[in-house]
């Protein structure tokens, strides 16, 4: 593993100090950010999600705020899911595809009030990008990047901590609906979400000079359940489905192609971004589709930079996305992008660093 | 210094296993690739770039491609410096601002021919950006990242080596100007170009799977002239003045608050992305500008994520952007972004990692 050296271009989270106390060794970058990748025993800290709870700097998770007479009518343009029932307090997951239909982030939206939204983003600049729609049809409303860092709390055991530090009310959150409250005077927005399919909820701090504060909070109340640092679990991910905008996609890659066609209403208002595309790519049917791919062999392998060619009869067929040893499987799996001739259940080649390596085909998720 | 996790969302460059051979130990990520930033001796990389050649890795700079019969219109939307004498072959370094006439890039926009256009950019993403506009204002062009990955040859010998490699022509090449060529069979652009002020070359390969051999074939031939491997210098950009987007600026940076002025024509078209508000800008006066700032003390600094505040009589005036230990000066220098009643000369007292400095403000560049 490299070193990272320091630069103003990738600024530290709330939660930086904390993490380094707690004993961070690895970090990626996300939105010009910093984000922990590990504290030094990864299987231990994959456990811990699944069986108890583990709290993460997800501050890298920025939010888009649009705000403004138009930001209801701005949020609708940039994705192609029907915004028309979403109401204050409420959050959706929401593809944003460009002109193309091809998928440029995949926020969870969080509409505060009528003229209030945020848009909680993947790793790619929507700020940008939503500046220049609004700019471009004139709509008064202003697009910013608020003082808000997620904190996430995760895991079956993840209801009772937060709970313990917010009150009972947490466990009546519907999945995604969050409230506006204060943790000790700290204001936070508390919502049933978070990166893992174990269970938990994000607390987005509104007030970076209090990380450091929050994070030890949330450690001080967990301590009952065996708390402990984590962060977004490759291994968890992989298993349970979950997609990685920028990781498991590329610049050609629509919706339809990684699983999402479930969030994109066609009959959204022609002015919506992209929309008229994606009625060509449904109506044609994607190139690509989505699977899983399970390795031959039961030696854990490294990660990796690269997607690895996946060949059939000795021509490429698709990639494999991303590769991680599974401690449930037993077995290293990943996601095939992949042409849709290719089935679950097919045998194929991947192009491990150079090696050809044996797999097969399957459904996701794996778990 | 902590490690960096390999992630697909972090693409390696055509150069990553030549670097990784010759003994690359840090990275950074710029435009969701890695870029080398040391080789183990940071001192010894400055003075070659001083006195020498050096070979980087600047892959990071990605090109946005502009290609179709609209391109050259799309070209002159996106940025206010007039380019209406700009030739196929000549390179032009052109701020880019968003409709509130916010910097968002500061790329070497390279005319390849009317109809295409290269933008070499900085670290934020201005295909997403480019798209955008280019799609809302109906023009006929496709916005693409080609496969183009720049090498950059630097220092006062770097003309002795590029000319052995492609010919004594490359010494009669104007600053920013550039020509198509072959190097043993890879397709390359040669440009006069660099982020450094010593001198020097940059090597657009357009091959990606020809890179190690690249590398190779400058590392050989620049033997007669002790090349050795090297990354943009921190120092040597900082006592030259050089900017780095988004590390030197932030959201609401405008070109006039950090020395681009000159190249800001205000009599372009009205259609030109933030003329209007640029013209507001220059009208009023920027509120901030950009200074050098010598911090008292001669113990080398060690590198850092934030920026580090500037005070006036207890007040908040600015922001140091950058610090660095300047081996020629034998100070700890950088950047102020700073109020513009605060002028160099001043005395200025900066909070480094929680503790007040003394510091002198001068003008830019330092050397």
């Amino acid at each position: 593993m490299f070193g990272i050296t320091p630069s103003a271009r990738l600024r530290p989270s709330p939660f930086y100090e904390a993490t380094v106390a707690d004993g961070v060794t690895a970090f990626t970058t996300y939105n010009h950010m910093l984000m922990p990748t590990s504290f030094g025993n990864p299987e231990a800290e994959y456990w811990r999600l699944m069986h108890g709870v583990s709290q993460w700097d997800v501050a890298v998770e920025r939010q888009v705020e649009l705000i403004g007479p138009d930001a209801g009518r701005l949020a609708q343009l940039l994705t192609a899911r029907d915004l028309s029932r979403c109401v204050a307090g409420q959050g959706k997951y929401v593809p944003l595809c460009n002109h193309e239909g091809v998928l440029i982030n995949d926020p969870i939206l969080l509409k505060l009030a009528d003229d209030h939204y945020w848009l909680s983003i993947a790793d790619s600049n929507i700020w940008f990008w939503a500046r220049a729609i609004a700019a471009e049809r004139g709509l008064r409303v202003v697009v910013n990047e608020p003082d808000v860092s997620p904190l996430a709390v995760q895991g079956p055991k993840a209801e009772d901590v937060v709970a313990s530090i917010c009150g009972d009310w947490v466990r009546r959150l519907k999945y995604f609906w969050f409230r506006e409250t204060l943790i000790e005077g700290i204001p936070v927005v508390v919502a049933r979400s978070g990166w893992s399919k174990q269970g938990g909820f994000e607390l987005y701090l509104r007030d970076g000079s209090a990380g450091t504060r929050l994070w030890n909070i949330v450690k001080e109340a967990g301590k009952s359940w065996d708390i402990g640092p984590g962060n977004p679990n490759f291994c968890e991910r992989v298993e349970t489905g979950l997609l990685s905008y920028g990781g498991d996609t590329d610049d050609r890659t629509n919706p339809y192609e990684v699983r999402l066609g479930k969030y994109i209403d066609l009959s959204v208002d022609d002015d919506v971004v992209g929309v008229k595309a994606l009625r060509q790519i449904h109506a044609a049917g994607p190139s690509r589709h989505q699977l899983g791919v399970v390795l031959d062999g039961d030696a854990p392998t490294a990660l990796g930079f690269l997607w690895h060619e996946i060949h059939v009869g000795g021509r490429k067929v698709g990639s494999m996305t991303n590769c991680v040893w599974s401690w449930r499987l037993k077995k290293n799996i990943g996601f095939a992008l992949i042409e849709t001739a290719c089935q679950a259940g097919d045998r194929v080649t991947v192009i491990k660093d150079g090696t050809p390596v044996g797999a097969e085909l399957t459904t996701l998720p794996f778990l």
